[in-house]
């Protein structure tokens, strides 16, 4: 994963001569000092960790284990939304955690709180490091930040064929836990866009949706028990899919983000390796028609595995086919629903979907649109790394709104994008798409593009904030799976009340008495 | 509903004659003073209410809804689990609320936590009573205890036709709420055995599951939001089924008994009114190859609407059929399946799922077994009273377990009874059916009879230690959807963890200060 934008170098995209066209003479994007700096000249700050407690730390994980030279904090340093990135392009090192620790069991971990409650360290989960709200960035108030990075928990723990189980470690990315459940024929079925550097403990800890909900589910819906390490000790939970032993608390630790513990492993309900795949594209003549299909599907079936509808923006500049933009779109004009089906059912499936599909003024353009964008199905991210260079600011928000909100929902979020980047004097582009859909409501997924100020992190937070208002006055959430972090935890109380954000406190006071849990992550801290 | 029994005592169940004799031949069941007392020579212990917090609570409901008059405060007394209705036979009011308060908004109920507050009342909600699990009887601890019964709260709310979303108040009862939203096409589809009399807030606050939750799923999967009124104030929670904004708090009011506060309103999923409806009866050789069965499409589907599956014991004695103990069985020996489908594909999906049992060995036995489930499918809990008042003891209790813990569990659990109650000299009849399956797991609940002994309660609450020992040594849940109560809490901390624990106690402190929410239900209370 590169320090200051996605994945990997060797899978840049570059973009193409009519892009770059159209940024200019469209956006009036223009070059500005956006180079990033260069790495070999970051130095870290200097450490907050004393001598006595790196000698504890190193205790645990013994000395390989502890790394606390400047590439390694730079490597861990913030997530990937925009904001990140630009902080790191511009060589602003002022949330490099002090240390990162890679411990090799859950009793490492539970260790390591125990010496960071005893020595006064906040401590950070570090999975994939892809947080795009500002997850890995705590509120340490001067206290000594240490990243924990979990990549030596990589272990399938156990499979249960017959019930159709499988407990991973948090540390697995997304590829390499479907390689080893592959060799019991088994999936989870969990793609979201950050899948190929994605951590299962991050999935749960952000209550990842993925693109295959539609036929897999959410994450969330997947995890039957978690073992997590807290500073009171460690927790497990769950194991039974469906009890009556009073409230959930699996739901409490999912969508935490650290803020009260780290999760160290998952148990998920896995299914066969599917037998078939079918993907293909569908155009409507709008977004509302599309729209109206996919309701159909989602309230009365079929139910496909993957379902994704962009907007005549989004199917015009082609991101529809899965992030290739400047190739044609549908070609037609209208929006391009992407649908998939997976499983032994895959056909049967297919053909009484396209019946509903087809019954809604949908017309067919066959497998190549599904094919391309599986292909493209992770690679968005690269591109805003070559619109970030070409001096563009590109980023995506989301939400989900009922099916009876939804139109004014899309419709007050882009108003709100354009008008607060407007006012900046950068109009934007804002693209939007549909990918997860439910009996009563669905998600949209925005991109924006516009050129950069002069403070792009001012900019773009300005828009954000306008954005999330606008989400709250449509009745939408907050974030449908992006978690909060501390980008949305300003509107959390909107969501869940102001009793709400008094539940999660104590609840973090029960079980991280010192603060030190991703502090100010999920839930303010208190005024300093 | 009968004050120390169930349901319309025009709808008695009395036991024929074959029966009689199974019990007295077989069990051994002897009448032993087992008659109830009559109520008209109840008289209800003195009221602990100051006159001050009488006048408080009437100044909030008016004096036509503050009820003291002892035949209001027996019809609140307890719940209905065996226990609870062994002691009200005996006139046992030591359980008594002090009074009855029949609010009539949310407001109001707002209002009374905070006059109960005041006056240091424990307060006990109220829906339909039908509590199996102690969640009825505070730990008062010598405070006054205030039932509020919610049947005012009795609208429909809101109804989002196109998003499938209804708006219900907590005190409606099942079969009204269906009748309301039968109006405008709609269903939701909950159907649990005590759905005659049960209130839609009791559905939320005991993750009730429903006879139909294969189809239509637990009542913790419908609700998308919940209105709570609390000591603390009014907890808005939810409207949009999925969301990444942090812990999903609704997950910890579902199942919560009161102990957070009231329930007022639940947002629920609905779906059309189903235009078909096919039931049927199949029959197993064996218990194992019907499981295998269920398995099967629980997995892989399709899904049937209802499927419920019962041990050779019970297929044996009739009750497989819908409560009618004493009618033949399948005639053959083996397993009945009851399997129906709902919806406007149930001859479809009907059709596949006959396939999958036929090739799992099941023989089909037509319509007849599955409609005779459909009108006694509400009868089981008569027939529960006419063995009381016959001598015999009889209680039901559940549990579930991953699939392939389930033959132990099934085990182990039918052991613990008869191992128990034979110790006790009442060896009892065990009977045991699946009636909730899921990927990855299923239900079993067991029906017990046997002889009394001198002392029934003493006498049940060791069988049942013993089956819930016998379900935590298995690894399977303590309370698959009967809830905590005060029943099964001491086994609460072997679900959940100690953190666990702890943390529904942070909450509760947070919301509920003065701990008068359903004192000692659900969270042990601090030793006196």
């Amino acid at each position: 994963m590169r320090w200051n934008g996605w994945g990997d170098p060797e899978r840049a995209a570059p973009l193409p001569e009519p892009v770059l066209a159209i940024l200019r003479d469209g956006l009036g994007v223009r070059t500005r000092g956006t180079a990033s700096v260069q790495v070999d000249t970051l130095v870290a700050p200097p450490t907050r960790l004393s001598d006595a407690a790196v000698d504890a730390l190193r205790g645990v994980v013994g000395d390989d284990y502890l790394l606390v030279d400047d590439a390694s904090r730079v490597a861990h340093t913030r997530g990937k939304s925009t904001t990140d990135l630009l902080r790191m392009r511009d060589g602003d090192l002022g949330d490099a955690p002090d240390a990162v620790v890679v411990p090799g069991s859950h009793d490492e971990v539970v260790e390591l709180l125990t010496v960071a409650g005893e020595h006064g360290i906040a401590v950070v989960p570090f999975g994939g490091g892809t947080s795009v709200v500002g997850g890995l960035a705590p509120d340490a108030r001067g206290r000594a930040a240490l990243a924990v990075d979990l990549r030596r928990l990589d272990r399938v723990i156990d499979v249960d064929v017959e019930s159709r189980l499988a407990t991973l470690e948090a540390g697995l990315r997304g590829p390499a836990a479907e390689r080893l459940l592959a060799e019991h024929g088994l999936s989870v079925g969990h793609f979201p866009q950050s899948f190929e550097f994605a951590s299962v403990g991050g999935f749960a800890a952000t209550r990842s949706s993925g693109q295959a909900s539609s036929g897999y589910g959410r994450f969330d819906q997947a995890v039957v028990g978690l073992r997590v390490a807290t500073p009171a000790g460690t927790w497990e939970l769950g194991g039974i899919e469906a009890t009556a032993a009073g409230p959930d608390l699996r739901q409490v630790v999912l969508g935490s983000e650290g803020a009260f513990g780290i999760v160290t492993a998952v148990t998920v309900k896995v299914h066969p390796t599917p037998a078939e795949r079918r993907y293909e594209g569908w155009r409507f003549d709008t977004f509302a028609a599309g729209c109206l299909a996919l309701r159909r599907l989602a309230q009365d079936g079929p139910r496909p595995t993957v379902l994704r509808l962009s907007d005549e923006a989004e199917t015009a500049v082609g991101l529809a086919r899965g992030g290739e933009v400047g190739t044609a779109g549908s070609g037609s004009g209208g929006c391009l629903l992407i649908v998939g089906f997976e499983g032994a059912d895959a056909v049967v499936r297919r053909e009484a979907a396209a019946a509903v599909l087809t019954d809604s003024g949908g017309q067919n353009l066959g497998p190549g649109p599904g094919e391309d964008w599986l292909v493209g199905r992770f690679h968005g991210p690269y591109l805003r790394d070559s619109l970030l260079d070409a001096g563009a600011l590109c980023e995506t928000l989301e939400t989900a709104a009922t099916w009876s909100a939804l139109p004014a929902a899309y419709q007050r979020v882009r108003e709100a994008l354009t008008t607060s980047l407007g006012e900046q004097g950068t109009p934007p582009l804002v693209l939007c798409h549909v990918s997860h859909t439910y009996a009563s409501s669905a998600s949209l997924y925005f991109t924006v593009v516009s050129a950069q100020t002069d403070e792009p992190v001012v900019q773009w937070q300005r828009a954000k904030a306008a954005a999330t208002d606008a989400m709250v006055d449509a009745g939408a959430t907050i974030t449908h799976h992006h978690a909060v972090g501390r980008d949305h935890q300003p509107w959390l109380a909107q969501e869940i009340g102001e009793l709400g954000v008094r539940v999660l406190r104590a609840i973090k006071a029960e079980v991280d008495q010192d603060n030190i849990c991703n502090p100010g992550v999920l839930i303010p801290s208190a005024p300093a």
